[in-house]
């Protein structure tokens, strides 16, 4: 098979996939306004599709349903209007089951597009499709989670999301100062944030080898980490007192000990595994309580041939900031990175929830620093 | 078959049969804290079923689910902890089966309880019990209808819930003024609120022997009722403006002409249909337009046997406060309608939702006075 | 001197007199929405009378600043835009100065009005003018005290606005079911609100002759009053909550003991004096864990003979709803009190802060049920 | 006289001089949260040089009031318990007068302290109270405008503080790609956050030898810059709607021209002059709008010997994070800066309203990006 079609085709069943150990009654919820109805991110990577390959390229395709462009879109305010994310939550129709048809419509017709020897610029954007919909896989997981999470009987999904990086003997990797390249180079896939590839200086630096563990994060609750105001940012201290934050995400204290919620169930926490679902503030608040920092992400980039990464994304203390020369493409698609980039903290690696194919060391992801429900750890810098 | 026996089946099968037109997606949402997911209120008087009959009075009844007490309970403090108001929505387990299982299992239960010739203390409590579910079933019917009139996509539900009142030629019923007898008498059931029946003291009075019709509210729009704070308390004026509203709960403008959503669909409004689904204030807004006002729920009984009710019920202009000598049931149950008397106003009548035998002309609703979901019109005096 | 005249310059000094133990800087802070800065309540009754008697009546009158109608209109839409209400703590100019130069300029304009042999429509005006005036006195000691009472350095202001009631034996008088009359009658001023004179019906009942004592009070608090969820509304126990209320409003515990603050300092709180600064959801509370309940205002105004009352404003059950017959008047005047008559509790009675001359047992005071910075006391009923 | 009693005094008259124009009524009042009444400066800044100065090093000092560490802490929470932000528009108490007599009593303390030689560690600190002081001279400034600016009445302030830019014949700046060094070097006083001197890569970049003026702002508005999300943020764009931006601060639309309020007083939009008073978010709306882009606070550093500035302070794109090698100091001045590293994004430069002496070239000003009360305007780089 054309080896297009065939990874496109892996990848829109692996979204399918993610979502089947889910009871019909799992779909349609949204738990926050930062998460999203599984069901929904199925219908929105498909309305991508359809919206960016077919109505534009592909001959006499025909609309699945009129309706599904305001249903579906998530924030592309060139692509029309659109129900609000809050109001994710309250759209019980489409059913699942007319969703699953309207994937299928459209798969169809990707392959049938793809089949008919599309021209570069076509080719392009599918590429971005098929990147696009690796990264609501992610979010899918995510958002499972944190719906069973959510439940106050903690239900067993099972899945290998929650597998442990194996940890180290602590090691600092030292990095010498002087000028570096960052960013993508080459002609793979990359997103537009990546580009271009520049030079930068950096001081020296030391990075460990390895992620913070729950037992060195279980020494900071007991010292008092969440009670002292001189390790927190000033926001960070608001947070924690203003939504009585205690622990990580999903971290439970029955009868004095700490168990955690994972899509395994509840188990008592593993003092050996890495410390997980922390916001930027929590991060940034432990490195200061060791007395250390957060690396940058160019420290990162620079250093991550020397260490092991990507079962947890891990927070840097860079800011989510253009790259010299960054431009944003023209139309919709400009708006997929370009305006987010203040107020959110950089984060690099990869997660045990990152689709195959998907990592690469220059990828640049971006949170705000309160959010916690992805996949990340800690790892140290000085 | 025993009679009680008989009524208590049928009542729970008519909470199913509300149901069997949703897909299962309807169940679980819950699109405004004041509305419940259908699923929550089958499950929920289940669960009033077990925790006040089978539990304290049927010998060897074994629970169903231990947690489904914490899931849930209303808002009955003295029952224990239960999930908050707002989350109801998030329970995407038990699922609708599961919660199906529960029914069938309480069910048969208190069918064998039944059997056995209980004293006269459960069933009081019993007739409570099938009050309260024909309660949740005029519920489901708002809240479904609010979840579907929330989908963008209008969809038909199709039920006998929108029959109208057939309109009299308009006339104005005299009422005499001196003491009178309100609140419930006799051995029929009736809630506390109802009890104990007494003298009041009536002034003269008028009252219409109709509702007001979509067509006089659609003349109150266009002389600008919305814009002239005149008719308007001080609050019902912040509550017009803080939420933009312009006409009834379900109004659509289309191109100039207004549609209405019920559960039939989307169509034209009938200027001949009385209007529903309006606020307390947006009907005391109305009454000042027309140099009338709303009944007070006095007036309203001594003086229903003279027209006909039971397809909306009716707002007055009477607070929802205690009747001489009301006092509360002790334990749970005491929980059920006093401690509501403030900041709510008191609906008279029934409607096409309310199950039947539920209704009678001593009955005592109550909203708060910015509420619509539920099916209601204007009565005017003066 | 024309009496009329003598008494609207008793009214206007005394506007001046409450507020002259003040600091500068006391003018024109706003420490809470529901409260107004001392400056603006001075000015406001003089944009009254300068509105509603001079502009309107008498002639040649210029107006004294063109920005003022704008600034101290309080909540008449009629009278056109306004200054929002949480913004009046903004308002640092015109100064305490110039405020006190408008009132003198309004004062003579109304004095040389009043000689000018005026009309009965005017005249009547007039009259609410002064009563309108005497009800932002009384409102002026409440946040005079709240200003004072936010200072965490506790100032004395010193004044007899703290008076107590002298504390009767305690005894029950009784009130005998039958038909009885209330509201205003005769030819004296009062508010729209306290007309027309009608008959009601009452049941048998007793009232106490005295107001519940701080002593009685702080065994409610002892008892765990605040902390049992079934002497209160669901609406006052989530009040309660949500504010972490303990305690009467100016109660402060030291050291396990409470003291209260009021314009005299803070002192320990007397047990003999009666409780004073509690909200309706408290006042309520507090008579169900007595097993007891307020009185209405019909029980209230029946039986006000036979009791003292005058030092605190007494919470009624009933709500604030309009008279049989209640007809506003038009124009702006016609907001004074019917647009009110939604979601708020009646008080009975006139406290120490009342001013001379202003009180009557028609008068129907008003408030929304957690409202406490008002001069307000218990009185029971069963 | 000693050179540093005579910065010293200097410095301490100036904050008093910034207020000589105001009335009594303006010094308490605060307008926003992020805004601070002009007496609580006066009274914060004297109560540093108590805490930080007299009561660690002065030997027999005498504190002046043992409430005033409560009432004017602003944020150090080593340095204990403070009334919270949004509460100090709510102290009348203490009186002008009486901060005017601790600026005294503190002022005087600390010469008789600078006379006693103190040694070096104080010195550093003397060092550090000075530039704080003048640090809120400026916010003074800024918190006036805000006061006066929010009066219905436009008041007329008058000062120095308005004066513009020359705006020079608009030319690019050529910066050449290289390793250059940033960060304070040498002995005189710096913040902690501006060490210490490192190198950084810049790639080659152009930046405007002049400010943004408000001409070509205007031709922005005109252009539906405010109504174009492609211009905007994300939560650029959400700041926009919810706020209903349409403007710098301070610029008000009459009868179709544009006229601001400055210390002035209100004046028509002076073309020629540089806009003043726009958030970063629109500073970067309006660089995209221009196809450009804002400077980095390095390039600024970099080539801000090649242009003029000083009368406005200038957005750049960096977050404010720390310098590699960033260290905090211990205790309560370790609170100074580190701990607002998150979410807030750099200003170079200086104003009109900085005060004398104040300004450097390595300086580190920040503020959230929606914040637009202080003296700022826009340069363009690209």
């Amino acid at each position: 098979m054309n080896p297009i079609i065939e990874r496109f085709l892996v990848v829109r069943k692996h979204s399918e996939a993610i979502c089947k150990r889910l009871l019909l009654e799992d779909y349609s919820v949204q738990p926050a306004v930062f998460a999203s109805p599984p069901k929904w991110h199925l219908a929105h990577i498909t309305w991508f599709w359809e919206a960016f390959i077919l109505v534009p390229f592909a001959k006499d395709y025909k609309i699945f349903d009129d309706d599904f462009s305001f249903l579906f879109n998530s924030y592309y305010n060139n692509a029309g209007k659109r129900v609000l994310r809050p109001n994710r939550g309250l759209m019980t129709r489409p059913s699942v089951e007319e969703v699953m048809n309207y994937r299928q419509h459209v798969t169809e017709a990707v392959v049938a597009f793809l089949k008919s020897s599309p021209d570069g610029e076509a080719l392009e954007i599918v590429e971005i499709g098929i990147n696009h919909e690796q990264q609501h896989q992610e979010l899918l997981v995510y958002d499972i989670k944190y719906i069973l999470g959510n439940q106050p009987t903690y239900p067993v999904y099972g899945s290998g999301y929650e597998t442990q990086a194996e940890q180290q003997h602590p090691e600092w990797i030292k990095g010498k100062s002087g000028v570096y390249e960052i960013g993508h180079a080459g002609k793979d896939f990359c997103f537009d944030n990546e580009l271009g590839r520049h030079k930068i200086y950096l001081q020296d630096f030391e990075i460990s080898n390895r992620l913070v563990t729950n037992g060195e994060y279980l020494a900071f609750i007991a010292d008092g980490g969440y009670q002292n105001f001189n390790y927190w940012h000033d926001e960070g201290w608001q947070w924690v007192n203003q939504n009585g934050i205690k622990a990580p995400l999903y971290w439970h204290q029955v009868e004095g000990d700490w168990y955690v919620y994972d899509l395994d169930g509840l188990e008592k926490v593993d003092p050996e595994a890495p410390v997980k679902h922390v916001s930027f503030f929590e991060a940034f608040a432990y490195a200061e309580y060791r007395g250390m920092r957060l690396p940058t992400e160019a420290e990162w980039e620079i250093s991550s041939d020397h260490f092991q990464w990507g079962t947890l994304w891990e927070w840097t203390n860079s800011a989510y900031l253009p790259y010299p020369g960054f431009s944003k493409a023209p139309g919709a698609l400009g708006e997929y990175n370009g305006k987010f980039m203040v107020n959110q903290m950089v984060l690099r690696g990869a997660s045990a929830a990152t689709s195959e194919g998907h990592a690469r060391k220059t990828y640049r992801n971006f949170f705000h620093p309160d959010m916690r429900w992805q996949y990340n750890g800690i790892r140290l810098a000085k």
